[in-house]
Protein backbone atom coordinates (compact mmCIF):
# COMPACT_ATOMS: atom_id res chain seq x y z
CA UNK A 1 0.00 0.00 0.00
CA UNK A 2 1.41 3.24 -1.00
CA UNK A 3 1.01 7.04 0.89
CA UNK A 4 -1.43 8.04 -1.38
CA UNK A 5 -3.74 4.73 -0.73
CA UNK A 6 -2.88 5.06 2.81
CA UNK A 7 -4.41 8.88 3.11
CA UNK A 8 -7.46 7.40 1.10
CA UNK A 9 -8.14 4.93 3.65
CA UNK A 10 -7.65 7.43 6.87
CA UNK A 11 -9.72 9.66 4.86
CA UNK A 12 -12.41 7.08 4.04
CA UNK A 13 -12.93 5.36 7.71
CA UNK A 14 -11.97 8.26 9.59
CA UNK A 15 -9.76 6.67 11.36
CA UNK A 16 -5.84 6.08 11.84
CA UNK A 17 -6.20 3.19 14.71
CA UNK A 18 -3.49 0.76 13.93
CA UNK A 19 -4.34 -2.87 15.62
CA UNK A 20 -1.50 -4.83 16.98
CA UNK A 21 -2.09 -8.24 16.96
CA UNK A 22 0.15 -9.08 19.88
CA UNK A 23 -1.75 -12.09 20.70
CA UNK A 24 -0.42 -14.23 23.56
CA UNK A 25 -1.58 -17.45 23.87
CA UNK A 26 -1.75 -17.03 27.69
CA UNK A 27 -4.70 -14.42 27.50
CA UNK A 28 -6.58 -15.81 24.81
CA UNK A 29 -10.19 -16.68 26.15
CA UNK A 30 -10.70 -19.47 27.14
CA UNK A 31 -13.81 -20.36 24.41
CA UNK A 32 -10.80 -20.31 21.71
CA UNK A 33 -8.82 -22.66 23.81
CA UNK A 34 -9.77 -25.95 22.22
CA UNK A 35 -9.24 -24.81 18.69
CA UNK A 36 -7.26 -26.58 16.19
CA UNK A 37 -5.06 -22.76 15.76
CA UNK A 38 -6.38 -20.74 18.83
CA UNK A 39 -4.08 -17.72 18.04
CA UNK A 40 -4.96 -17.40 14.02
CA UNK A 41 -8.69 -17.98 15.25
CA UNK A 42 -8.36 -15.11 17.73
CA UNK A 43 -6.69 -12.95 15.19
CA UNK A 44 -9.66 -13.58 12.14
CA UNK A 45 -12.07 -12.98 14.78
CA UNK A 46 -10.53 -9.62 16.06
CA UNK A 47 -9.55 -8.49 12.36
CA UNK A 48 -13.39 -9.40 11.58
CA UNK A 49 -14.46 -7.12 14.11
CA UNK A 50 -12.28 -4.16 13.58
CA UNK A 51 -11.04 -4.01 10.19
CA UNK A 52 -13.92 -1.14 9.24
CA UNK A 53 -12.83 0.88 12.06
CA UNK A 54 -8.82 0.64 11.49
CA UNK A 55 -6.87 1.53 8.77
CA UNK A 56 -3.47 -0.85 10.21
CA UNK A 57 -2.91 -4.05 11.77
CA UNK A 58 0.51 -4.79 13.47
CA UNK A 59 1.36 -8.16 14.51
CA UNK A 60 4.94 -7.66 16.84
CA UNK A 61 6.66 -10.81 15.84
CA UNK A 62 7.89 -11.69 19.49
CA UNK A 63 4.69 -13.22 20.21
CA UNK A 64 4.99 -15.62 17.44
CA UNK A 65 8.59 -16.68 17.30
CA UNK A 66 8.22 -17.40 20.94
CA UNK A 67 6.46 -20.21 20.02
CA UNK A 68 9.00 -21.75 17.19
CA UNK A 69 7.94 -22.77 14.30
CA UNK A 70 4.12 -23.32 15.33
CA UNK A 71 3.88 -19.45 15.91
CA UNK A 72 5.98 -18.95 12.59
CA UNK A 73 3.40 -20.71 11.10
CA UNK A 74 0.57 -18.30 13.07
CA UNK A 75 2.23 -15.45 12.03
CA UNK A 76 2.12 -16.26 7.92
CA UNK A 77 -1.29 -16.96 8.30
CA UNK A 78 -1.99 -13.89 10.26
CA UNK A 79 -0.50 -11.91 7.41
CA UNK A 80 -2.86 -13.69 4.85
CA UNK A 81 -5.95 -12.80 6.97
CA UNK A 82 -5.17 -8.94 7.03
CA UNK A 83 -7.31 -7.55 4.23
CA UNK A 84 -5.93 -5.52 1.11
CA UNK A 85 -7.31 -2.28 2.29
CA UNK A 86 -5.41 -2.24 5.31
CA UNK A 87 -1.91 -1.40 6.23
CA UNK A 88 0.37 -4.36 7.48
CA UNK A 89 3.14 -4.10 10.05
CA UNK A 90 4.91 -6.24 10.75
CA UNK A 91 6.47 -5.29 14.19
CA UNK A 92 9.68 -7.05 14.06
CA UNK A 93 12.51 -4.57 14.69
CA UNK A 94 15.20 -5.70 13.08
CA UNK A 95 18.44 -4.55 11.67
CA UNK A 96 21.68 -6.58 10.23
CA UNK A 97 24.53 -5.46 8.03
CA UNK A 98 23.39 -4.80 4.24
CA UNK A 99 23.26 -8.43 2.64
CA UNK A 100 21.95 -10.04 5.99
CA UNK A 101 19.22 -7.34 6.43
CA UNK A 102 18.37 -8.21 2.63
CA UNK A 103 17.55 -11.58 3.79
CA UNK A 104 15.83 -9.98 6.99
CA UNK A 105 13.64 -7.62 3.90
CA UNK A 106 12.85 -11.21 2.52
CA UNK A 107 11.35 -12.42 5.64
CA UNK A 108 9.01 -9.70 5.30
CA UNK A 109 8.62 -8.52 2.17
CA UNK A 110 9.15 -11.56 -0.53
CA UNK A 111 6.15 -13.81 -0.39
CA UNK A 112 7.55 -16.24 -2.85
CA UNK A 113 10.24 -16.94 -0.37
CA UNK A 114 8.61 -16.82 3.09
CA UNK A 115 4.89 -16.63 2.65
CA UNK A 116 4.27 -13.20 3.74
CA UNK A 117 4.56 -9.64 2.21
CA UNK A 118 3.79 -7.15 4.50
CA UNK A 119 3.74 -3.33 3.37
CA UNK A 120 6.00 -2.19 6.32
CA UNK A 121 8.68 -3.55 9.12
CA UNK A 122 10.15 -1.43 11.92
CA UNK A 123 13.88 -1.48 11.82
CA UNK A 124 16.53 -0.38 14.94
CA UNK A 125 18.36 2.07 13.37
CA UNK A 126 22.01 1.26 15.78
CA UNK A 127 23.36 -0.05 12.95
CA UNK A 128 23.19 3.01 10.37
CA UNK A 129 22.30 3.64 6.86
CA UNK A 130 23.37 0.12 4.96
CA UNK A 131 21.47 -2.00 7.75
CA UNK A 132 18.15 0.09 6.69
CA UNK A 133 18.51 0.77 2.86
CA UNK A 134 18.12 -3.09 1.47
CA UNK A 135 14.46 -2.71 3.53
CA UNK A 136 13.67 0.39 0.99
CA UNK A 137 15.25 -1.38 -2.22
CA UNK A 138 11.81 -3.36 -2.09
CA UNK A 139 9.24 -1.27 -4.00
CA UNK A 140 6.08 0.36 -2.29
CA UNK A 141 7.46 -1.50 0.97
CA UNK A 142 8.04 0.57 3.66
CA UNK A 143 10.44 1.02 7.10
CA UNK A 144 9.17 2.18 10.02
CA UNK A 145 12.52 3.36 11.82
CA UNK A 146 12.45 3.55 15.96
CA UNK A 147 13.22 7.08 16.82
CA UNK A 148 11.79 7.57 20.13
CA UNK A 149 10.88 4.92 22.01
CA UNK A 150 7.38 4.56 24.60
CA UNK A 151 9.46 2.53 27.48
CA UNK A 152 11.35 3.71 30.83
CA UNK A 153 14.83 2.27 28.69
CA UNK A 154 14.41 5.31 26.06
CA UNK A 155 16.36 7.63 28.75
CA UNK A 156 19.23 5.40 28.58
CA UNK A 157 20.47 6.46 24.84
CA UNK A 158 17.63 8.27 22.75
CA UNK A 159 18.02 11.13 24.96
CA UNK A 160 22.07 11.50 24.30
CA UNK A 161 23.14 15.37 23.30
CA UNK A 162 25.65 15.77 20.63
CA UNK A 163 26.13 18.71 18.44
CA UNK A 164 22.73 20.25 20.26
CA UNK A 165 20.84 17.19 18.93
CA UNK A 166 19.21 14.28 20.89
CA UNK A 167 20.03 10.95 19.28
CA UNK A 168 16.51 10.71 18.47
CA UNK A 169 16.80 13.87 16.56
CA UNK A 170 20.08 12.53 14.86
CA UNK A 171 18.54 9.12 13.77
CA UNK A 172 15.40 11.28 11.82
CA UNK A 173 17.62 14.01 10.43
CA UNK A 174 20.48 11.39 9.11
CA UNK A 175 17.72 9.00 7.76
CA UNK A 176 16.08 11.19 5.73
CA UNK A 177 18.46 11.11 2.86
CA UNK A 178 18.24 7.48 3.01
CA UNK A 179 14.23 7.58 1.45
CA UNK A 180 10.96 9.80 1.27
CA UNK A 181 8.18 10.02 3.47
CA UNK A 182 6.64 7.77 1.04
CA UNK A 183 8.84 4.76 2.10
CA UNK A 184 9.65 6.07 5.51
CA UNK A 185 7.83 6.57 8.74
CA UNK A 186 9.57 6.39 12.53
CA UNK A 187 7.75 5.15 15.61
CA UNK A 188 7.52 7.72 18.16
CA UNK A 189 5.96 7.10 21.52
CA UNK A 190 3.27 8.45 22.69
CA UNK A 191 4.54 8.59 26.49
CA UNK A 192 6.30 11.63 25.16
CA UNK A 193 3.73 13.97 23.68
CA UNK A 194 5.85 16.77 24.41
CA UNK A 195 8.87 15.48 22.15
CA UNK A 196 6.56 15.72 19.01
CA UNK A 197 6.92 18.97 17.87
CA UNK A 198 10.56 18.35 18.20
CA UNK A 199 9.82 15.55 15.99
CA UNK A 200 7.49 17.50 13.79
CA UNK A 201 10.53 19.67 13.48
CA UNK A 202 12.57 16.99 11.61
CA UNK A 203 9.74 15.06 10.08
CA UNK A 204 7.33 17.26 9.27
CA UNK A 205 5.52 15.50 6.41
CA UNK A 206 6.27 11.59 7.46
CA UNK A 207 3.53 9.54 8.92
CA UNK A 208 4.69 8.30 12.90
CA UNK A 209 3.66 4.99 13.99
CA UNK A 210 2.81 5.74 17.32
CA UNK A 211 2.49 2.97 20.43
CA UNK A 212 1.90 3.80 24.17
CA UNK A 213 -1.78 4.67 24.01
CA UNK A 214 -3.99 2.67 26.41
CA UNK A 215 -2.63 0.55 28.69
CA UNK A 216 1.10 2.23 28.47
CA UNK A 217 -0.62 5.42 29.63
CA UNK A 218 0.30 7.97 26.50
CA UNK A 219 -2.12 10.99 26.32
CA UNK A 220 -3.87 10.34 22.66
CA UNK A 221 -4.80 13.99 22.72
CA UNK A 222 -1.39 15.70 23.42
CA UNK A 223 -0.33 13.32 20.76
CA UNK A 224 -2.95 14.74 17.74
CA UNK A 225 -2.21 18.46 18.79
CA UNK A 226 1.32 17.83 18.52
CA UNK A 227 1.32 15.00 15.98
CA UNK A 228 -1.48 15.56 13.36
CA UNK A 229 -0.02 16.99 10.26
CA UNK A 230 -1.86 18.21 6.73
CA UNK A 231 -1.95 14.18 5.41
CA UNK A 232 -3.02 13.25 9.23
CA UNK A 233 0.64 11.61 9.39
CA UNK A 234 -0.42 9.22 12.56
CA UNK A 235 -0.69 5.71 12.74
CA UNK A 236 -2.00 5.56 16.47
CA UNK A 237 -1.46 1.95 17.39
CA UNK A 238 -3.19 -0.55 20.41
CA UNK A 239 -2.88 -3.95 20.74
CA UNK A 240 -3.53 -5.18 24.47
CA UNK A 241 -6.55 -2.32 25.54
CA UNK A 242 -8.59 -3.34 22.19
CA UNK A 243 -7.52 -7.19 21.76
CA UNK A 244 -8.20 -8.14 25.62
CA UNK A 245 -11.04 -6.39 26.29
CA UNK A 246 -13.10 -9.39 27.49
CA UNK A 247 -11.57 -12.54 28.19
CA UNK A 248 -15.22 -13.98 27.82
CA UNK A 249 -16.37 -15.38 24.71
CA UNK A 250 -17.73 -11.50 23.59
CA UNK A 251 -13.75 -10.55 23.12
CA UNK A 252 -14.48 -9.46 19.28
CA UNK A 253 -17.47 -7.77 20.58
CA UNK A 254 -15.84 -6.03 22.95
CA UNK A 255 -12.68 -5.28 20.98
CA UNK A 256 -15.14 -4.07 18.52
CA UNK A 257 -16.82 -1.48 21.32
CA UNK A 258 -12.93 -0.44 22.25
CA UNK A 259 -12.10 0.27 18.53
CA UNK A 260 -15.40 2.52 17.68
CA UNK A 261 -14.33 3.90 20.74
CA UNK A 262 -10.84 5.03 19.43
CA UNK A 263 -12.22 5.62 15.87
CA UNK A 264 -14.89 8.04 17.31
CA UNK A 265 -12.28 9.92 19.06
CA UNK A 266 -9.72 10.10 15.84
CA UNK A 267 -12.87 11.48 13.32
CA UNK A 268 -13.31 14.27 16.01
CA UNK A 269 -9.54 15.09 16.05
CA UNK A 270 -9.68 14.45 11.68
CA UNK A 271 -12.61 16.91 11.93
CA UNK A 272 -10.59 19.56 13.55
CA UNK A 273 -8.16 19.26 10.86
CA UNK A 274 -11.02 19.10 8.59
CA UNK A 275 -9.20 16.24 6.91
CA UNK B 1 27.18 -22.70 28.71
CA UNK B 2 28.94 -20.42 31.81
CA UNK B 3 32.04 -18.62 31.30
CA UNK B 4 34.28 -20.57 33.62
CA UNK B 5 33.10 -23.57 30.76
CA UNK B 6 33.38 -21.42 28.05
CA UNK B 7 37.03 -20.27 29.23
CA UNK B 8 38.04 -24.27 29.31
CA UNK B 9 36.71 -24.68 26.01
CA UNK B 10 39.09 -22.06 24.80
CA UNK B 11 42.21 -23.89 26.15
CA UNK B 12 41.28 -27.34 25.59
CA UNK B 13 40.71 -26.49 22.11
CA UNK B 14 42.96 -23.33 21.45
CA UNK B 15 40.43 -21.61 19.84
CA UNK B 16 38.72 -18.88 20.35
CA UNK B 17 37.10 -19.47 17.23
CA UNK B 18 33.07 -18.54 16.15
CA UNK B 19 31.76 -20.72 13.15
CA UNK B 20 28.93 -18.24 11.77
CA UNK B 21 26.31 -20.64 10.02
CA UNK B 22 25.01 -18.04 7.82
CA UNK B 23 23.49 -20.63 5.29
CA UNK B 24 22.32 -19.35 2.48
CA UNK B 25 20.58 -21.68 0.14
CA UNK B 26 21.75 -19.65 -3.00
CA UNK B 27 25.16 -20.50 -2.15
CA UNK B 28 24.73 -24.40 -1.01
CA UNK B 29 26.68 -26.73 -3.12
CA UNK B 30 25.08 -28.47 -5.99
CA UNK B 31 25.84 -32.34 -4.14
CA UNK B 32 22.89 -31.21 -1.54
CA UNK B 33 20.04 -29.19 -3.69
CA UNK B 34 18.82 -32.80 -4.07
CA UNK B 35 18.84 -33.70 -0.07
CA UNK B 36 15.20 -33.09 1.53
CA UNK B 37 16.82 -30.70 3.87
CA UNK B 38 19.39 -29.32 2.23
CA UNK B 39 20.32 -26.30 4.70
CA UNK B 40 20.32 -28.74 7.65
CA UNK B 41 22.59 -31.18 5.43
CA UNK B 42 24.99 -28.34 4.67
CA UNK B 43 25.22 -27.43 8.33
CA UNK B 44 25.49 -30.74 10.36
CA UNK B 45 28.08 -31.37 8.03
CA UNK B 46 30.30 -27.55 8.24
CA UNK B 47 29.61 -28.78 12.03
CA UNK B 48 31.32 -32.36 12.07
CA UNK B 49 33.90 -30.86 10.17
CA UNK B 50 35.06 -28.10 12.53
CA UNK B 51 33.53 -28.69 15.80
CA UNK B 52 36.96 -29.46 17.69
CA UNK B 53 38.65 -26.46 16.10
CA UNK B 54 35.68 -24.12 17.38
CA UNK B 55 34.08 -23.26 20.27
CA UNK B 56 30.99 -21.85 19.30
CA UNK B 57 28.22 -21.51 15.90
CA UNK B 58 26.33 -18.45 15.43
CA UNK B 59 23.47 -19.05 13.11
CA UNK B 60 22.45 -15.78 11.89
CA UNK B 61 18.45 -15.90 12.38
CA UNK B 62 18.19 -13.93 8.89
CA UNK B 63 19.12 -16.24 6.49
CA UNK B 64 16.10 -18.63 8.32
CA UNK B 65 13.53 -16.19 8.56
CA UNK B 66 13.67 -14.95 5.06
CA UNK B 67 12.44 -19.01 3.92
CA UNK B 68 9.49 -18.42 6.24
CA UNK B 69 8.30 -21.94 7.93
CA UNK B 70 10.54 -23.81 6.57
CA UNK B 71 13.59 -21.69 7.52
CA UNK B 72 12.44 -21.44 10.83
CA UNK B 73 12.20 -25.39 11.04
CA UNK B 74 16.04 -25.31 9.54
CA UNK B 75 17.17 -22.79 12.53
CA UNK B 76 15.36 -25.42 15.46
CA UNK B 77 17.47 -28.61 13.64
CA UNK B 78 20.11 -26.31 13.34
CA UNK B 79 20.32 -25.10 17.33
CA UNK B 80 19.87 -28.82 18.34
CA UNK B 81 23.16 -29.88 16.44
CA UNK B 82 25.46 -28.15 17.39
CA UNK B 83 27.44 -29.84 19.95
CA UNK B 84 26.82 -28.99 24.06
CA UNK B 85 30.80 -28.53 24.08
CA UNK B 86 30.30 -25.76 21.80
CA UNK B 87 28.89 -22.31 22.98
CA UNK B 88 25.70 -21.26 20.58
CA UNK B 89 24.73 -17.72 19.57
CA UNK B 90 21.61 -16.39 18.06
CA UNK B 91 22.31 -13.84 16.04
CA UNK B 92 18.95 -12.53 16.27
CA UNK B 93 20.09 -9.11 16.93
CA UNK B 94 16.22 -8.23 18.85
CA UNK B 95 15.55 -5.61 21.03
CA UNK B 96 11.71 -4.51 21.91
CA UNK B 97 9.80 -3.04 25.48
CA UNK B 98 9.77 -5.07 28.44
CA UNK B 99 7.30 -7.83 28.17
CA UNK B 100 7.48 -8.40 24.15
CA UNK B 101 11.56 -8.67 24.86
CA UNK B 102 10.52 -11.84 27.56
CA UNK B 103 8.65 -13.19 24.36
CA UNK B 104 11.56 -12.64 22.28
CA UNK B 105 14.14 -14.96 24.98
CA UNK B 106 11.52 -17.38 25.21
CA UNK B 107 11.90 -17.77 21.38
CA UNK B 108 15.48 -18.20 21.99
CA UNK B 109 16.38 -19.55 25.23
CA UNK B 110 12.81 -21.90 26.40
CA UNK B 111 12.98 -24.97 24.61
CA UNK B 112 9.82 -26.37 26.35
CA UNK B 113 8.30 -22.99 23.60
CA UNK B 114 10.67 -22.40 21.13
CA UNK B 115 12.18 -26.00 20.53
CA UNK B 116 15.58 -23.54 20.65
CA UNK B 117 17.51 -23.19 24.15
CA UNK B 118 20.75 -20.81 22.69
CA UNK B 119 23.46 -19.92 25.30
CA UNK B 120 22.93 -16.17 24.03
CA UNK B 121 21.30 -14.09 22.20
CA UNK B 122 22.23 -10.86 20.30
CA UNK B 123 20.62 -7.81 20.95
CA UNK B 124 20.47 -4.23 20.07
CA UNK B 125 20.33 -1.40 22.48
CA UNK B 126 18.71 1.30 21.33
CA UNK B 127 15.60 0.82 23.41
CA UNK B 128 17.80 0.63 26.44
CA UNK B 129 17.52 -1.21 29.79
CA UNK B 130 13.82 -2.53 30.04
CA UNK B 131 14.89 -4.19 26.49
CA UNK B 132 18.00 -6.44 27.35
CA UNK B 133 17.08 -7.06 31.06
CA UNK B 134 14.55 -9.75 29.76
CA UNK B 135 17.10 -12.10 28.24
CA UNK B 136 19.48 -11.76 31.47
CA UNK B 137 16.22 -12.98 33.88
CA UNK B 138 17.42 -16.53 31.93
CA UNK B 139 19.47 -17.91 34.45
CA UNK B 140 23.30 -19.14 32.69
CA UNK B 141 21.81 -17.15 29.37
CA UNK B 142 23.98 -14.50 27.88
CA UNK B 143 23.08 -11.07 25.91
CA UNK B 144 25.52 -10.38 23.11
CA UNK B 145 24.88 -6.44 23.17
CA UNK B 146 25.61 -4.44 20.09
CA UNK B 147 28.08 -1.80 20.57
CA UNK B 148 30.87 -1.42 17.41
CA UNK B 149 29.43 -2.82 14.17
CA UNK B 150 31.64 -3.62 11.75
CA UNK B 151 29.65 -2.13 8.67
CA UNK B 152 30.12 0.83 7.18
CA UNK B 153 26.84 2.38 8.44
CA UNK B 154 28.33 2.04 11.93
CA UNK B 155 29.97 6.01 11.31
CA UNK B 156 26.23 7.26 11.41
CA UNK B 157 25.52 6.95 15.06
CA UNK B 158 27.74 4.73 16.91
CA UNK B 159 30.36 7.19 17.17
CA UNK B 160 27.95 10.32 17.90
CA UNK B 161 29.76 11.66 20.98
CA UNK B 162 27.83 13.09 23.66
CA UNK B 163 29.79 14.60 27.19
CA UNK B 164 33.15 13.20 25.41
CA UNK B 165 32.12 10.04 25.50
CA UNK B 166 31.20 8.39 21.49
CA UNK B 167 27.44 6.03 21.83
CA UNK B 168 29.43 2.91 21.42
CA UNK B 169 31.28 4.00 24.64
CA UNK B 170 27.95 4.77 26.33
CA UNK B 171 26.10 1.58 25.25
CA UNK B 172 29.18 -0.34 27.17
CA UNK B 173 29.21 2.30 30.49
CA UNK B 174 25.62 2.10 31.01
CA UNK B 175 24.88 -1.36 30.12
CA UNK B 176 27.85 -3.21 32.60
CA UNK B 177 25.31 -2.01 35.44
CA UNK B 178 22.74 -4.37 33.71
CA UNK B 179 24.92 -7.75 33.93
CA UNK B 180 28.51 -8.92 34.90
CA UNK B 181 30.55 -9.93 32.39
CA UNK B 182 29.22 -13.66 33.24
CA UNK B 183 26.16 -12.83 31.44
CA UNK B 184 26.84 -9.96 28.93
CA UNK B 185 29.44 -9.65 26.19
CA UNK B 186 29.78 -7.25 23.18
CA UNK B 187 29.83 -7.60 19.17
CA UNK B 188 33.00 -5.39 18.12
CA UNK B 189 33.66 -5.25 14.85
CA UNK B 190 37.36 -6.57 13.62
CA UNK B 191 37.35 -3.75 10.93
CA UNK B 192 37.81 -1.14 13.80
CA UNK B 193 41.04 -2.55 15.59
CA UNK B 194 41.84 1.10 16.81
CA UNK B 195 39.13 1.09 18.94
CA UNK B 196 39.73 -1.57 20.89
CA UNK B 197 41.58 0.07 23.40
CA UNK B 198 38.97 2.20 23.67
CA UNK B 199 36.44 -0.87 24.38
CA UNK B 200 38.93 -2.50 27.09
CA UNK B 201 39.12 0.47 28.81
CA UNK B 202 35.12 0.05 29.58
CA UNK B 203 35.17 -3.78 29.57
CA UNK B 204 38.57 -5.35 30.09
CA UNK B 205 36.74 -8.71 31.38
CA UNK B 206 33.68 -9.06 29.47
CA UNK B 207 34.12 -11.31 26.40
CA UNK B 208 34.10 -9.79 22.90
CA UNK B 209 32.28 -10.78 19.58
CA UNK B 210 33.91 -10.07 16.74
CA UNK B 211 32.55 -10.14 13.51
CA UNK B 212 34.47 -8.52 10.30
CA UNK B 213 37.89 -11.12 10.04
CA UNK B 214 38.23 -12.43 6.69
CA UNK B 215 35.09 -11.73 4.22
CA UNK B 216 34.59 -8.41 5.94
CA UNK B 217 38.50 -7.59 5.76
CA UNK B 218 39.28 -6.88 9.51
CA UNK B 219 42.94 -7.75 11.06
CA UNK B 220 42.97 -10.55 13.01
CA UNK B 221 46.02 -9.58 14.57
CA UNK B 222 45.20 -5.84 15.44
CA UNK B 223 42.03 -7.64 17.53
CA UNK B 224 44.18 -9.90 19.02
CA UNK B 225 47.28 -7.63 20.02
CA UNK B 226 44.43 -4.86 21.73
CA UNK B 227 41.38 -7.49 22.54
CA UNK B 228 43.01 -10.28 23.86
CA UNK B 229 42.48 -10.26 27.94
CA UNK B 230 44.11 -12.72 30.55
CA UNK B 231 40.87 -15.17 30.12
CA UNK B 232 41.09 -14.85 26.85
CA UNK B 233 37.88 -12.64 26.21
CA UNK B 234 37.46 -12.93 22.65
CA UNK B 235 34.95 -14.86 20.31
CA UNK B 236 36.03 -14.11 16.87
CA UNK B 237 33.99 -15.14 14.05
CA UNK B 238 34.24 -16.07 10.34
CA UNK B 239 31.15 -17.10 8.15
CA UNK B 240 31.47 -17.17 4.80
CA UNK B 241 35.46 -17.39 4.48
CA UNK B 242 35.12 -20.92 6.41
CA UNK B 243 31.18 -22.14 5.25
CA UNK B 244 31.79 -21.14 1.42
CA UNK B 245 35.72 -21.93 1.05
CA UNK B 246 34.31 -24.39 -1.59
CA UNK B 247 31.64 -24.75 -3.74
CA UNK B 248 32.51 -28.51 -4.48
CA UNK B 249 31.60 -31.53 -2.77
CA UNK B 250 34.72 -31.06 -0.67
CA UNK B 251 33.06 -28.00 0.67
CA UNK B 252 33.37 -29.67 4.52
CA UNK B 253 36.75 -30.93 4.16
CA UNK B 254 37.59 -27.54 2.40
CA UNK B 255 35.75 -25.54 5.36
CA UNK B 256 38.09 -27.53 7.85
CA UNK B 257 41.01 -26.65 6.85
CA UNK B 258 39.81 -23.14 6.94
CA UNK B 259 39.20 -23.62 10.42
CA UNK B 260 42.28 -25.22 10.55
CA UNK B 261 43.88 -22.18 9.85
CA UNK B 262 42.39 -19.70 11.91
CA UNK B 263 42.55 -22.28 14.62
CA UNK B 264 46.17 -22.39 14.39
CA UNK B 265 46.75 -18.50 14.52
CA UNK B 266 44.79 -18.25 17.43
CA UNK B 267 46.19 -20.93 18.96
CA UNK B 268 49.78 -18.70 18.58
CA UNK B 269 48.19 -15.20 19.80
CA UNK B 270 46.91 -17.59 23.02
CA UNK B 271 50.49 -19.28 24.00
CA UNK B 272 52.40 -15.33 23.52
CA UNK B 273 49.61 -14.15 26.42
CA UNK B 274 50.49 -17.70 28.02
CA UNK B 275 47.25 -18.88 28.04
Amino acid sequence: MNRKQLIEQIRKKQSFLCVGLDTDPDLIPDCLKDHPHPVQEFNKRIIEATHDLCVAYKPNTAFYESRGVKGWEDLVQTWKLIPQDCFSIADAKRGDIGNTSTRYAQAFFDESLSGMSFDSVTVAPYMGSDSVKPFLAFEDKWVILLALTSNEGSRDFQFLKSDDKQLFESVIQESRSWAGSDQLMYVVGATRGEAFTTIRKWAPDHFLLVPGVGAQGGNFAEVCRYGLNKDCGLLVNASRSIIYASKGSDFAEKAREEALKMQQEMAAELRKIDF
